[in-house]
């Protein structure tokens, strides 16, 4: 299947990049961008990301071969609602988010059912910038896009995504997308949280005052996720909320029998504890240092 | 106060920096160490650390104007107790360690009362990486050093300590070891616990399998200080108990709420509380990334 003119719908960090990849590949004729910002899309064609761009949604994936959804998980409902008379009808859709049980959801109530072509993805890549202006065309490359295709989904579609993807350098798996919003609520939204929840937690104490003068670099380090657009985790946090409360609940129940290894001093305990993560840490993180 | 010898007993990471930067400044005639591994003292002779070893606690002291105790929190007793009838009777000690109150308790209990001499100490420098190898006489530029005088400590000796971390570039502030202890449970000893828990839920889960494969930078970032020494941070559990399980059960009221605000999927407090993070990271930690 040639794609002649490919759409990317909300140009930031990650639609930004992806755009900007498939352009520097010359793997299509066009590639387009929607946006409400105008000053931003035309940024990004100054930059490189996109050839053209348009703010009326009709005009930006008229004749569209694949639209690519880079917008807020907030946004996924009405972006789809306000394309779909425009698509054509054999367009190949996909999208960027961070849960995929919810945009699937999406897709599903606006078009009454899972179109064939619909290819829900999510690339994991670093987040903490955002914005086109921090978008390049190597961000996937070594890193993994999930893609979470349905029983409804075609062969066909799940293959030009796949193949796109992996233009772009990136490490394509599979996954059901039930497993990957457990996945990621464990591993990146989680984490997420807990940045969040600990820098809220010291900022101007009232029994310490502005402690932030007396942190290092494993404080920046560890907080740095904290850093992260707080639209774009409000939004993963309500659309993945069961998965996450459930991690957040088990990592609670780490903390419980934590403190009671700390209060009663339990020295071979918590010895074992640092030493079993240090241990898995340094195994499977040991080549991104 | 003209001093000749100092004597790091404990030649890791902070002892060796501490000991490089005071021997390539040329602050006294002769920086010894003192250790039970031999190798590892004749490493830090040719790498440039010491002058003069020795793996005889007598040997090492004697004549000493000045000890810096570098060994971790757990051994800080024993180490004064076999040191104790070496030392000059002017001598100034000094340590590195973590926690404060516990090692002014240790010394103490040592010596039946606290030294005028003693000056508690503290420097706030990266400590992933250990051992010898690690340490550079510049580890310790515009990192601050807490020094926890007591109402017994002469202000000389506090002078003397203060000075020489002065000349290796750090920024000294003097504050209650009771404060120390709160402030660091809070900014160091909590996020490390943290991370350590955070590694150990994940490490081969049952209901997920390897997840660290699906994981990017910011989990790298989030659980770089897991890889930290488990017997250091044993020994810092234990030596600050009360004051980290305090933070923790701070934390985890703090995740408690979370938890609430995840579940009602209520959007305004998410957005609230992560991006007042947001700003306070933005704002306090702006030049550290």
């Amino acid at each position: 299947m040639k794609l002649k003119k490919i759409t990317v719908v909300g140009v930031g960090l990650i639609g930004g990049s992806f755009a900007k990849g498939i352009k520097e590949a010359g793997l299509v004729e066009e590639v387009s961008g929607f946006g409400h910002n105008e000053s931003n899309l035309k940024k990004a064609v100054e930059l490189g990301v996109l050839d053209t761009y348009s703010t009326d949604i009709a005009e930006a994936v008229k004749e569209s071969d694949l639209v690519m959804l880079g917008v807020p998980l907030g946004a996924m409902s009405s972006v789809l609602e306000s394309m779909k008379p425009h698509l054509k009808s054999s367009v190949i859709l996909s999208d960027v988010g961070s849960s995929k049980m919810s945009v699937i959801e999406a897709v599903k109530e606006v078009f009454g059912e899972l179109p064939p072509n619909f290819v829900a993805g999510h690339p994991i890549a670093g987040k903490e910038k955002s914005g086109v202006e921090a978008a390049t065309s190597d961000l996937f490359v070594d890193h993994r896009v999930i893609l979470t295709p349905t029983a409804e989904t075609s062969i066909e579609a799940l293959q030009v995504v796949e193949n796109l993807w992996k233009a772009l350098g990136a490490n394509v798996v599979s996954m059901d997308p039930g497993y990957h919003d457990e996945v990621l609520a464990a591993t990146s939204h989680l984490p997420h949280l807990l940045a969040f929840s600990l820098v809220e937690l010291l900022n101007e104490h009232p029994e310490l005052g502005n402690v932030f003068q007396y942190t290092a670099g494993g404080f920046r380090d560890f907080t740095r996720i904290a850093s992260s657009d707080p639209v774009m985790w409000r939004d993963i946090a309500v659309n993945n909320s069961e998965a996450i409360a459930k991690w957040l609940r088990h990592y609670q129940q780490s903390l419980t029998e934590l403190i009671t290894m700390v209060e009663q001093k339990d020295s071979d305990s918590l010895y074992h504890l640092f030493n079993e993560a240090k241990q898995a840490r340094d195994l499977h993180i040991v080549n991104k240092d």
